[in-house]
């Protein structure tokens, strides 16, 4: 991997921060300074407005457009894509002194400093700005979103000129004439607008948005409408080194309901508007006191590494502002709330990735990412359908639940969207014991998969059962037979499907014993590619065939390979983009022994090119538990500073948000060795030799569980809740508030 | 393969007839009637307008428009489609009584008739209009393309009325106006016109097609300009009984050269006008003395079969038709001249089907359509960089020589385009002995051919060379590696470019030792999948593991499965659409043993369904071989009759051209047991059972060689020319202008 940091920002362990500003690298800020709250995420852009290199954006949670792309059309073949819709602008502000507007990218200024505070979520950001005829005013920008009233979002303006006193012009709005950037378009009609009140509905599929604001002015507001835009303007007589405070409060309301009554979606906004506004400093008050209750449950805590430290606290700010279960039918997009790459699609990045740092720190978050699926069911069945097979396909990638890869070399061969909810029930269940949720929903998706899995696989001619044209997780072998990660996923999926209905006795209610009898057989005479002489698994039947290519030689500047290689030479050698055997190995760790790992990491390690962001950390977690610390490391590296240091050059797009969920992971587990996949929760710390200790908290049946671990011991206890029975160290132990501490 | 005639038209051994007009089969009457020329193509369409279906559809060979799809946008994928487009109704006419315009599809009318004579191409259609107010008129639509002058075409239509005397009104025209039905588009611009000529500039490439016409009536030419139109009106007074006849001759110039100046291309084709206008009896005569020396030396008689000859004879002249080596770089595409599907592009059917025809009846002509792949050799060479590959690649599908084919998993993975250019250098050196092509062209494209196999082909981990991620011509096997058809074929393109270039000395000129030796390693080591016990070549590594289909229990309506099976689908069972191990025993025939044959037959052939309208002549080829000649029979009945009897139903699309020089080979492969794979060519007839003899006629090494066939007895002599080698039934034999029999 030659991926290099391009490091800025300065480091603190809860901040980021920029000091001066960054123009060439300005839309990479405005990921990184991205806020969110789950219901909707805003891009750390200027509020002023910028004429330089800028992604306005704004992006609720499940509001979507959708677009028909031209192409094959054979059946099976999605031509529709769902996207997540650029919305509204409600920072919208223009200042101009004596007929100057300010625009950071040809105006004059100095002391530019931008800082998000993890501890609050506010943004702030501040510079004094000199006008052509040498008027200075310094400005300072605050933003907010509510984590409590999720709709309430806060602007706060402070206006202070320092050599004169005269007129400074503020117009500040509410714009739904952004643009889609990725189809360069606008997607809203506003039907509906009153004095500084606007309904927006997007043009396909009808989502509603009503936004209004109330502005905090001493100065008179002179009320401003334009197409698809309603503002103020406020001429502020401002003083010489004295302050002037302007503050907006919007409400942001949809029921994400297309087929909402207008009138309804307007008068349910304003009642909102009407019933939540806050001043800025209250709303400051309640975010400090949301994510202070956070950090004591979900800290992660480094000790001797503060690039780490802030790297960590980023990526779990960046997780739970993206998601925290508190929308319906909400999931977690690729670039989370941060930018239109990706679409907003969900993937299967969600179970596999996203949801144990939720499993452990919130499991009702946990369980509403598994309820989407559930939700979703009707769509993944009709997909199925669309593929002629029974049961519930679960999309590739997705906002409504319907399939939006429009690709169909992933949307009809790969299935490890679908084995991966089954996959989500199993751990859910095992880490929660959450039998009522099995016994309803958990039994449907599982009947359902498994019917979808036995009618995509097929007989081979000796009597054993796989999957024939698919491709795996690892998106460099295309279209093969018998990828060892979907035969395994299938098979575990079908042994849990069978004792979940034998022991909840539910197999009469819902299928016949043929039924269950077929994937009993189909489970036993599942082909996994296996060599028990050298330990390994095969990819797919015939890997072990492909001509090789020794990736280390490939030059620099061929990556992205699928940008400079033909696009089908990717597709025929033994090297591959992310892990596939490693990645089952991973995910059911305790089903295979550490021989077997060694043998398996060695083999497929040097074959793998990390061209997804999701490889490094599954081989830095498998490289912890087989005892190569630094290699473990070296991984891990990139996992929590990828986008601060924006490693793949691409975070102006927006920031990783699945791939970050791995760092956490990558602590916990990796690092940690925190193994769920038994039937007790275990751990087997080890400590990168460069750190002095580290500590973190998980949520584990109602208790939490504090670990801290140092160069020579690791401490275990619980902070809060009842005891609980865990494997420390490899010995059982039932853990209450005393710490116990062995020597490492 | 539960395929049905849709019989409609009247048997003859000389015409097809439609007596009575069916309506129903419009569009298929027009693909069965089209008239060409190699120069144009004009569908059976009707002269006078018709609003039922119709496709009013004039094609010249390489005459092509240009279209940039959406979609994918990797390395190496093409979204570039050229397509022949749609060009001019030179034979636009509408006739008038009494303010009623006539048309078919909503006047009254009776004794419709229609009739193409292959021995003149003329094409005939006769009926009686009886107007609202009852007055009746007989109308005779003649047409014809001149096979002496390629850009002359005439029509004629002569008009009696049968029970009053009165005016007739025609308006007589060329239409550029008419769109190219896929993309419902008019593709041209007229920027010059005058009185009967009108100059037609393609949108975007910028095809310079002039049309001019000259009218031959006693009546006044009142002329009429209109858009991207010129014609005039004829306000005919005709006299009951008595016959007024009108005649039209039209020049079609183009010099197929969109970078010549407009003047230019206005000037040459008012000369090609001016040059050459002729009556239409005139012309009618030169057809005959044509077709007649044509047939002398090409036809196919069958007695016995009054069906089959027809079909034979209608194959035989749609061939002569569409192609004759008349053009600078034309070439045969999938629908001849006769419609837009496949869009006008030539596939490998040219190389491996229609050929052999060539070779066999005017070897010049079949040098042509090599040459074409030479000329486009620089347009292959740019194909295989855009693969990352050495050399030359073929494309898929072509008007121009460059990928026309937007699906990458053909384009991209599809290489018996390649191997099937060399094949052909290979079939015709062999057959006509031309030492000083092999040489020049021969040599060269061998060379580039190598390049590109030698670059896209890799080694595996144990040291054989191989094809990785490939298409064989069965395209129901998408993504495999090792596919027997692509190695066997590389393996013998290598083997002969060696051959040639070590016999030529043209080695050490062109090629490094190096390389000539990496070829011939690739060769050597080049991986044949094959079982020596059950003597089965296997279709691609892992094919014989592949989950089985019982094809015979697919619903007669699940066909065609593109239409009606999950794209996916088809994919990852062993069904195969077409010959794929059986073609390669097909085209190198003599190199694999009796045995061989039979085994590879008795296997694939269950597991073919035939899609592809190229299948079934090579199965019935090989089964005569095998000696089931019922089995023979059956799959040839389809062949001379595909499109006259719909069987595929969708002639009326445009025929299937390249499908039905299968016909020819039918016969003389087939029946006539002709090999021209070896050495020596070589016949071994047998005949279908309920035939009474056929006989044919094959140009070789300058002679006519004439094989009669009876039930009990072959008989072989020149008709023309030197005496030739053959091998007749076993014996070699020196031929000469004595009959000889031999008893079967």
């Amino acid at each position: 991997m030659a991926k290099t940091a391009d490091k800025y920002l300065c480091v603190d362990p809860w901040k980021i921060i920029e000091d001066g500003f960054h123009p060439q690298r300005s839309q990479v800020s405005e990921s990184l300074f991205s806020l969110a709250n789950e219901h909707q995420g805003v891009r750390g852009y200027f509020d002023e407005g910028y004429s330089g290199e800028s992604l306005t954006g704004v992006y609720l949670n499940g509001i979507y457009e959708e677009r028909f792309t031209e192409g094959m059309s054979y059946k099976g073949i999605s031509n529709r894509l769902a996207f997540m819709v650029n919305t509204v602008d409600w920072l919208y502000t223009r200042i101009e002194v004596d007929e100057e507007i300010l625009d950071l990218a040809k105006s004059k200024f100095s002391n530019f400093r931008r800082e998000l505070d993890f501890r609050t979520g506010e943004l702030q950001r501040e510079f004094v700005w000199e006008t052509a005829s040498g008027k200075k005013i310094q400005l300072i920008f605050l933003r907010l979103l509510s984590m409590e009233t999720k709709e309430l979002a806060c602007q706060q303006i402070r206006v202070t000129p320092l050599n004169f006193s005269g007129k400074v012009t503020l117009t500040m709005g509410i714009d739904f004439s952004i643009q889609h950037r990725m189809f360069a378009e606008n997607f809203w009609d506003c039907p509906r607008t009153a004095d500084r009140a606007i309904l927006g509905v997007s043009k396909n599929i009808g989502h509603r948005l009503f936004v209004g604001m109330k502005i905090y002015s001493e100065t008179e507001q002179i009320s401003i409408e334009a197409d698809k835009f309603v503002g103020v303007r406020l001429d502020v007589d401002t003083v010489e080194d004295q302050e002037t405070v302007i503050g907006k409060c919007v409400a942001l309301h949809t029921d994400r309901n297309p087929a909402q009554a207008l009138d309804d979606a307007w008068e349910r906004g304003m009642s909102q508007l009407q019933a939540s506004p806050k001043k800025y400093e209250d709303v400051l008050k309640e975010n400090q006191v949301y994510w202070g209750n956070f950090w004591a449950k979900s800290d992660i805590k480094i000790d001797g590494d503060a690039d780490t430290q802030q790297g960590i606290r980023f990526c779990i700010f960046q997780m739970q502002q993206t998601y925290r279960g508190v929308i319906d039918g909400a999931n977690i997009g690729a670039k989370g709330l941060t930018g239109e790459a990706y679409n907003g699609n969900a993937f299967w990045d969600t179970e596999t990735y996203c949801l144990p740092f939720y499993l452990f720190s919130n499991p009702t978050a946990a369980k509403a990412l598994i309820d989407y699926r559930y939700k979703t069911l009707p769509q993944a069945m009709e997909r199925a359908k669309d593929l002629d097979c029974d049961g519930a396909c679960y999309p590739v990638a997705t906002i409504d639940g319907t399939e939006s890869c429009t690709l169909w070399q992933h949307a009809s061969l790969q299935f490890q969207p679908t084995t991966a909810v089954a996959y989500a029930v199993w751990h859910y269940a095992n880490v929660t014991g959450d039998k009522a949720f099995l016994q309803l929903e958990g039994a449907e998706l599982l009947i359902q998969i498994c019917r979808f899995l036995a009618s995509r696989g097929q007989w081979s001619p000796n009597g054993k059962f796989g999957y024939y044209a698919v491709m795996g997780p690892d998106e460099f072998q295309m279209m093969v037979n018998n990828n060892a990660y979907t035969n395994y996923m299938a098979k575990r999926t079908f042994e849990f499907a069978l004792n979940v209905l034998d022991e909840m006795n539910l197999s009469t209610r819902d299928c016949s014993p043929a039924e269950l009898d077929s994937w009993r057989r189909m489970s036993t005479e599942m082909i996994i590619p296996y060599d028990s002489k050298t330990k390994l698994y095969e990819q797919h039947t015939g890997f072990f065939d492909l001509p090789h290519v020794d990736v280390d030689a490939i030059p620099v500047e061929d990556f992205p390979l699928y940008h400079h290689w033909s696009y089908d030479r990717i597709y025929r050698n033994d090297m591959i983009k992310q892990p596939d055997v490693l990645m089952f190995m991973f995910l059911y760790n305790q089903s295979f022994s550490l021989e077997e790992k060694q043998a398996n990491y060695d083999y497929y390690e040097p074959r793998c090119i990390h061209e997804s962001s999701l490889s490094p950390s599954v081989h830095s977690i498998l490289a912890s538990e087989l005892g190569r610390h630094q290699e473990a490391f070296d991984f891990f590296r990139f996992a929590t500073r990828i986008d601060l240091d924006n490693y793949n050059r691409n975070t102006g797009e927006g920031i990783h948000t699945t791939s970050i969920a791995a760092a956490w992971m990558n602590i916990v587990y990796g690092f940690g060795g925190m193994r769920s996949d038994g039937n007790v929760l275990s751990f087997k710390p080890s400590i990168p030799s460069h750190w002095n200790g580290y500590s973190f908290q998980v949520t584990y049946q109602g208790s939490v569980l504090r670990l801290e671990v140092e160069q020579s011991r690791a401490t275990i206890r619980v902070t809060d809740g009842e005891p609980v029975s865990v494997k420390f160290c490899g010995q059982l132990m039932n853990v209450n508030r005393d710490s116990v501490s062995i020597e490492m």
